[in-house]
């Protein structure tokens, strides 16, 4: 994603603190993954087959690594956070793969997406396993906060979902409302993988509400970029199809950027391309010109700061920590990141 | 489903014995229904629309009295067992709406399949927001036991119904793979409906291991029942379309009664019609034919009242009482009825 913003100067030695906080918390990481790899075991092979498909996959593990560090910030216990990490990370595949059934996506961290390899009726039905075994870890583990915590955010993910289908080819949709489907789609769950580590931690309301206030608005930073990404970014770093959000007619930030000042003539483009999905090979390609017109791309980076900052601030309320510097960190990779 | 076997003598008066109970517990169930309302409410008004769709379509709301009739039987607290009701309510109209998507169904409780009215998409995602409230709801009784048992059975229905998907059109299925697909995608959660009532009674390991036995074997029979139907069923007494599990190449008890004797033409019929999917206008026919020259539908009754008596004599450690009694007649109810 190029734009004409100057790039925050990254910390010396640490480029990529995603990976800095990962080779920090490897044995973390390691023991999080041996749970994850236990837990989608099954007697029914096609349970690990297809949830090993998606899970081996990769990803950037930033939710579970985020449980970690907020952990391991307030002194909680990291036999704890593993098993929650483990948590968080099956709800997120859970909607993932019940995102690629809904969504008809192509590919999904740079493979041909489950449902297209195992099929929609297996999709799901993993989808629900991950998401019940989620819950079993969370019962594991044993606080009811937690559990609390964790399924309103399930709760607030589907609703999310559900009212992201409802403003889909929606041409009318304004920015208040696509925040509003990001918060609940991707920040809520950020907001709750961050906010069981002071939990965990035996911390107060307010170290918890800072934490949560912090992945909140990251999550929220992370979508808008994400979404800018569909139209910005290069398919083979991204790992997943350029103008996925195009073609399924989705409102997201550079689209809404690009309606804001558009002209009858664009505004009839995209009323064409989204709301009555008929589209033309070329069509993707007009619709990343009429966004450069429009500074479309740089707008959405300029509110994803704005969430950024947010974040931060909040952070700043947890203990100076080399952790803290690093989540620090992860507020504006998030932003400045082309994959 | 007319067959030669005798019908057990209904109790004087009940002529059903759901009704019955529905009776005896109405202050109880409209508190769980109310709480059904409101807990299927949500800002985003797809999902009420949907959910309601499904919900007030009806349906026996078999499993939700038996949590209440258990919870009584055992002298627990109503309020708390109003909450879990709906709770093992929810649980099982998630698996329905993922189940209609899964299995394109084309009608459900006597309408159109929600996905067909509503798309898949809206489907799967209200399907995860009732399966989110309905941990909320245990959440907020706060019993960390009956968390378990209800993760628990969630986990295990949906490894059942994907394991019902990798015996769907393999002929090679044993009566013991089918039945341990029901087990889990039908039983787990009657199962868990009454185990959860000795348990918010305050009852002991044995108590709640008697009822969890009953429910386990009253499901495993429902579930038999419910497969005998798809074939000898009448349309417009189930409401639901006889000849969907064939259409649909399911391994059900009253195919395996029909291939354990089948001579080789008869395999080959199975073998196309169920394996291959290559079916003609006429061939339910000749399934139910086949299937009444083997007493295919005789022996899955058979087989139900095996388990009806299991369920029958774990009933009797239960204490004496006019619940009891009501909960006895059920399974006789459950296996005779046409609907």
């Amino acid at each position: 994603m190029t734009t004409n913003t100057a790039r925050k100067e990254e910390p010396a030695g640490s480029a990529n603190p995603l990976e800095s906080l990962s080779a920090l918390l490897e044995e973390d990481m390691k023991q999080v993954n041996a749970l994850i790899l236990e837990n989608m075991d099954s007697k029914v092979p096609l349970i690990p087959q297809l949830a090993s498909y998606l899970i081996a996959a990769g990803g950037k593990r930033i939710r579970p690594l985020l449980t970690l560090a907020c952990t391991q910030l307030y002194g909680g216990e990291m036999e704890r956070a593993h098993r929650l990490a483990a948590s968080v990370e099956f709800i997120h595949t859970a909607t993932l793969l019940h995102d690629d059934v809904v969504d008809e996506s192509d590919e999904r961290r740079g493979q041909d997406a489950a449902n297209l390899v195992f099929g929609n009726q297996a999709s799901v039905l993993v989808g629900d396993f991950l998401f019940s075994r989620s819950f079993q870890l969370m019962v594991k583990d044993g606080s009811l906060d937690i559990l609390r915590i964790l399924s309103d955010a399930a709760a607030i993910i589907a609703q999310g979902e559900v009212l992201q289908l409802s403003t889909t080819g929606n041409i009318e949709t304004s920015l208040d409302d696509y925040l509003e489907v990001i918060k609940a789609k991707t920040a809520a769950l950020f907001a709750a993988a961050c906010e069981v580590g002071p939990i965990i931690g035996g911390q107060n309301h307010d170290a918890a509400r800072a934490m949560a206030e912090y992945g909140l608005n990251l999550g929220i930073a992370f979508q808008i970029i994400d979404d800018a990404l569909d139209y910005a970014g290069g398919q083979e770093k991204i790992g997943k199809t350029v103008g996925d959000d195009f073609r399924e007619g989705k409102m997201t930030a550079p689209v809404l950027f690009a309606l804001q000042n558009a002209d009858a003539k664009e505004k009839q483009f995209w009323q064409r391309t989204l709301s009555d999905k008929n589209q033309k090979k070329s069509d993707l390609k007009q619709a990343q010109e009429i966004m450069a017109h429009h500074n479309a791309i740089e707008l959405s980076m300029v509110l994803a700061r704005d969430y950024g900052e947010k974040a931060r601030l909040a952070l700043a309320e947890a203990p100076d920590h080399e952790l803290r510097a690093l989540l620090d960190d992860i507020v504006s990779f998030t932003i400045e990141r082309e994959f």
